[in-house]
């Protein structure tokens, strides 16, 4: 799937910033996308771009109306649907990573027809993919990889992307979730794919490429997670990771979701990682460490990392705090 | 889904054995559940079971016309339709394992509205599953995994069910594929499930049950299937197994569909399922191992049982050849 930009975020009546997540991942890396953002009456939050109505955003450019905004059940709001069938009628395409079908909505579905616009659902992949063949192919990859969900590993894969780019290297940044989808503007939801096509989801998401083409893929859940690790397992051998990066969150007190649950160590998920990894790389490595250190002070950050650097003799950052300099430098220097 | 016995097995005009391996299943495990096979002009095969035509079959009981055949695509041709429609005239439920969805034919999707019969597509699974968790859940299980898919997971589960029975054990066999799903009358096709509900769907298909009872389950792929290492990984999770038994083929050149890709060792199979196994049952342990050594002379086969068995210091059958008697003897051995 691909989505048009430049987008129209519709953050609706959200209150709590976690709710509009998806378009402040937008707003965040990829602003130049976005020509505003649209709100209901009740809303409580802001993206921190200009607050703007259809019309104006329809002189602006807009060519899809993402839905930048959840709530509890991913469903889709009646109070929600004029707004949508607005935008329709303007012409914009309405892009949604909710659960629910935007075209389970009758409304939506005739007025889409109606006005030749497209409907798209990332956590509804609508590609026929092939099961994975784990064959090598051209061009080099890197995939970050959690001890946890949540854990940076998309934050961490945008920021070595951006640096990437700056380096002139010739990257791109393959999305795996719906932030991603929406900041890339085309991917795969993997944990949306039937369970068959995991891996060869993912090789289809990273094909065959120049050899010096870098794609920067990236991660979901956790080997270690006990709902999702069938995820994480598929999406590492359809990478076929070159490099893989470790993101964890310091200071959490247990597995997302599953309170009880303590988080493996970081040496314990590295070994999993990489001895399942070279099933489709051999030369599979790590070449740093990405820690989310927010819950810690200046310092206590900057020793927790570099405790990290000793104990594995790998750069470590907190890329929010310290950028990615450092393991672009690593990635340099160990995959030249 | 629960798909309601007695069956009618159609056979269509199937010409090679391996197409009717859904049907042969039913025939080989759960011949009482059958009332006899159907087939059309052409066909070359036969399951062993009486061939009758519908209206025999509907006196002898038949409630579900099974689709006990599959062709390269698993499409539903047209050849095939007037035969399901007949049933359905008679008040058969229709229940298939191919890709194709049953409703996705016109013709079948209103006939089965007027006659009031369900279509049941065991690919296509209708439940809501919820993400595993990977709690801890009361009762025992046995889960079969393999070095590569088509290792003999399903025959070996279903050889220590039965053997189970004959003991008088409390146990249930949890089907997650086809073939088994037909068996057991009900299951999940694990492979056909969202990637995000891998997991999940083994704990609601393996629900918390009394102390002594067993659930044995029916094992996917291999970790080390480049393709499948996904699902058997979530499988694994949400199996929870206390009992493992591993499963594999002598003699065969390499993974199945990736020719050139060799089987992993014996060995590093047993070590990647525990310490993955481990993650939601601490006490997860192979009780037995399991070889298909139908390319052997019955020497070989004494054999190769014998070296694994001084190898792993634990019991190894070819359960065709020799019944799994040894395995429940360790399993009682090892979990009294």
């Amino acid at each position: 799937m691909s989505i048009r930009a430049p987008y129209y975020l519709f953050i609706g009546d959200a209150i709590e910033p976690y709710s509009i997540k998806l378009a402040m991942g937008i707003a965040t890396w990829r602003p130049e996308l976005a020509v505003g953002e649209l709100s209901l009456e009740g809303c409580k939050v802001t993206t921190g771009l200009v607050n703007i109505d259809i019309d104006s955003a329809i002189k602006r450019g807009a060519k899809t109306l993402v839905m930048g905004f959840a709530n509890n059940g991913g469903t889709i709001e009646n109070k929600w649907i004029a707004t949508i069938l607005r935008a329709i009628e303007s012409g914009m395409d309405i892009a949604s990573g909710l659960h629910q079908r935007l075209d389970s909505v009758p409304q939506i579905a005739e007025h889409a027809k109606k006005y030749s616009v497209q409907l798209i659902d990332v956590r509804h992949p609508s590609q026929i993919f092939e099961t994975g063949t784990g064959n090598p192919r051209t061009g080099k990859r890197l995939l970050t990889v959690g001890t946890d969900c949540s854990a940076g590993k998309m934050f961490t894969a945008l920021a070595i992307h951006q640096e990437m780019q700056r380096r002139k290297l010739d990257a791109s940044f393959r999305a795996t979730g719906q932030s991603g989808i929406f900041i890339a503007g085309n991917g795969v939801a993997i944990d949306c794919v039937v369970a068959d096509f995991i891996a060869g989801a993912v090789e289809y998401l990273s094909p065959v490429n120049e050899n010096d083409h870098w794609d920067i893929i990236e991660g979901q859940g956790s080997l270690f997670h006990p709902a999702f690790a069938g995820v994480s397992l598929g999406l590492l051998h359809g990478a076929q990771a070159d490099a893989l990066v470790l993101c964890h969150v310091e200071r959490r007190e247990h597995m997302r979701g599953i309170p009880g649950r303590l988080l493996p160590s970081i040496e314990e998920v590295m070994q999993a990682n990489l001895n399942a990894a070279r099933l489709t790389n051999a030369n599979a490595q790590f070449i740093g460490l990405s820690v989310n250190t927010s819950m810690l002070s200046e310092s206590e950050s900057e020793n927790i990392c570099q405790k990290y650097q000793q104990q594995f003799d790998l750069p470590c950052v907190d890329p929010l705090r310290h950028g990615v300099v450092p393991l672009m430098d690593s990635l340099q220097d160990k995959l030249r």
